[in-house]
């Protein structure tokens, strides 16, 4: 039920070390106005409505299927929010739950930890994100990491995101890492839109490159995350290095959160930082890791040594359309979707029908 | 004649500096076995031959037409070699030509100042050359730029270069630079085989990550030649680093020299090294410059502060087919070609027709 698709020996001894332990979910909200651009992104059908994508899900997050949403999940048609999975999952295994708002802008309407962060500019302007505010929340990560770890000695953190927009920032951060992922990331369409990505990419290099070295030194992580990264990233990054010191940690995503991990590894390397990747993988579903339009395997082996593990999850025999859309390639991973069900497995020993079963039994509640 | 296409300004007072003053070429000549893959270069039919180009070329600019040449230039059916452009001008000026071995596989047949490099293996095995060969080529470069600009105090350096396959270590040496590269780079054939270099690209930048951090830093550009690059890249950047600073630079040629140019930049920056970029300028042809299935200006832009020049020559107007065939898109670039009919221009205010007289009537005598 758990795949292991790189790094197998790493990952199964990750698996085998935290079998029945408990986790914790910290779920990390931010935004770019990238994901506002037409056509970038199938999370929420329209810009305006991808303003408000990241506030709904934790709204469903923290409060599950309500008469009266203010903010409702977006409409159903071509596949429910992944949301639907995360919640399952911790209302049924009562895994504690932490929100943080890295980036928003818009206050979120339930309890949210606020890092202070700042939603990031398009990152085609090469100017996301003030530089202040980046290495403000790679110190806030660092922090909330120790913190979060602390409150699991025995357990793993499982840190999830919802960034619409965020593959391409992802891609962005990968390319001017210099890991070679055009071509290989995933999106929220059945047929990722890689020129439109790369598009960006380009232009957001070009500007940060062409503003000069020396004020802006592009070897330097933080630096370019200020150019085209988003809130999530920095933080997420300095959360799993704080948190691996001492307890397991799972990044929930896929293109998104190996970007992470290629932006750990540069940040450890730039600033000599202690941690222990031995404690961290990287967990997703099968529809991110098995996307015929992408490459999560290939690019997870390039960031390499990085564990990916997915999810065997499947919605092919459920009822609800909006479910089986997953299988046509729509949504495929968010809010920590993956990583929720592979807790489920984990932790829970969860197969396929109970977990299948808890998701359909909260749609039938909203 | 002479089209700036980038940091116009930096690029016309080089130009007014050194219009008129002498200048000396240095070409570099390099292997790699990347070169050999099926269908990946032009300059050359087969992969056997594709050993010999190197060769034949620096036997050609060194010794010009002979009856019986011990290696000939390769068939001209798709367009004949661009050293033909360059013999023809350093022939007609009485430029200083130095040839340097770099890497061959084959010892050339006149007379080369061996920089005791080594061939490279293909790059997708991301590991193309030992690291002591490539800091021994870098230091030769630093030393070799050093005496070469001493010859010519108030002129500039050009630097030419012939390594096959030298385009897909470019774009490897870009990306693993964090330049977004991926299809603006071009080639030898007519339209660019982008997915073909992309390909190996990714495998060498894969496998070259996948043996860990510590031994192999991949942010130390060193250790990114020796994975990835060829042995031309290292000696020319050590090279125009080190010329840098007593005359001017043009790195003769299209992608490579980009490449060359980003090297330089990380180079500096990881060595805390004093260059001077307001010295240095990219010189190639117009159809490296407006090749419509590349982006070279648009590369260049990216890398910038880069001043990119190109000669306006055209074999339209010729009656040779062999050249004409470089208005479809064949050959294009090569041997310092571009820069080498720049200096015709600026140093000897030749325009079009003396250049193609100089040119056919070398084809003349072959």
């Amino acid at each position: 039920m758990i795949h292991v698709y790189t790094q197998i020996e790493q990952g199964h001894r990750w698996l085998q070390r935290y079998r029945g332990r408990p986790s914790v979910f910290a779920c990390l909200l931010g935004f770019t106005a990238t994901g506002l651009i037409p056509g970038i992104s199938a999370a929420g059908a329209t810009p305006e409505d991808r303003q408000y994508t990241a506030i709904a899900d934790a709204e469903f997050l923290y409060k599950g299927p309500q008469p009266q949403p203010q903010y409702p999940l977006p409409p159903l048609q071509a596949g429910a929010s992944p949301v639907l999975i995360s919640r399952a999952v911790v209302e049924a295994l009562g895994i504690p739950v932490y929100l943080f708002n890295a980036g928003l802008p818009q206050p979120p309407t339930v309890p949210v930890i606020d890092l202070e962060g700042a939603p990031a500019q398009c990152l085609s302007g090469g100017n996301a994100l003030p530089l202040a505010t980046v290495k403000h929340l790679w110190e806030q990560g660092l922090i909330w990491g120790q913190k979060l770890a602390a409150s699991i000695p025995d357990g793993y953190l499982i840190l999830g995101e919802c960034v619409v927009g965020g593959t391409t920032t992802a891609l962005a951060i990968l390319t001017g890492l210099g890991v070679p992922a055009a071509g290989k990331v995933n999106s929220s369409h059945p047929s990722c839109n890689h020129a439109q990505k790369w598009a960006v990419v380009e232009a957001g290099l070009k500007a940060f490159r062409s503003r000069g070295d020396e004020e802006h030194p592009f070897q330097d992580p933080l630096h370019l995350v200020a150019a085209i990264g988003d809130p999530m990233q920095i933080a997420v990054a300095g959360m799993a290095i704080a948190a691996s010191r001492t307890c397991g940690v799972m990044l929930a995503g896929g293109t998104q959160m190996l970007a992470v991990y290629a932006l750990m590894q540069a940040l450890g390397r730039q600033y000599s930082l202690s941690w222990e990747p031995d404690q961290v993988v990287v967990g997703t579903t099968r529809w991110v890791a098995e996307d015929p339009t992408g490459d999560t395997v290939g690019l997870a082996e390039t960031i390499s040594p990085v564990p990916l593990l997915g999810t065997g999850l499947s919605f092919a025999p459920s009822r609800y359309p909006q479910l089986r859309a997953y299988e046509q390639g729509y949504v495929k991973e968010g809010m920590g979707a993956g990583g929720c069900a592979i807790a489920a497995h984990l932790t829970q020993g969860w197969h396929q029908e109970q977990l299948l079963q808890a998701i359909e039994m909260l749609i039938e509640r909203c």
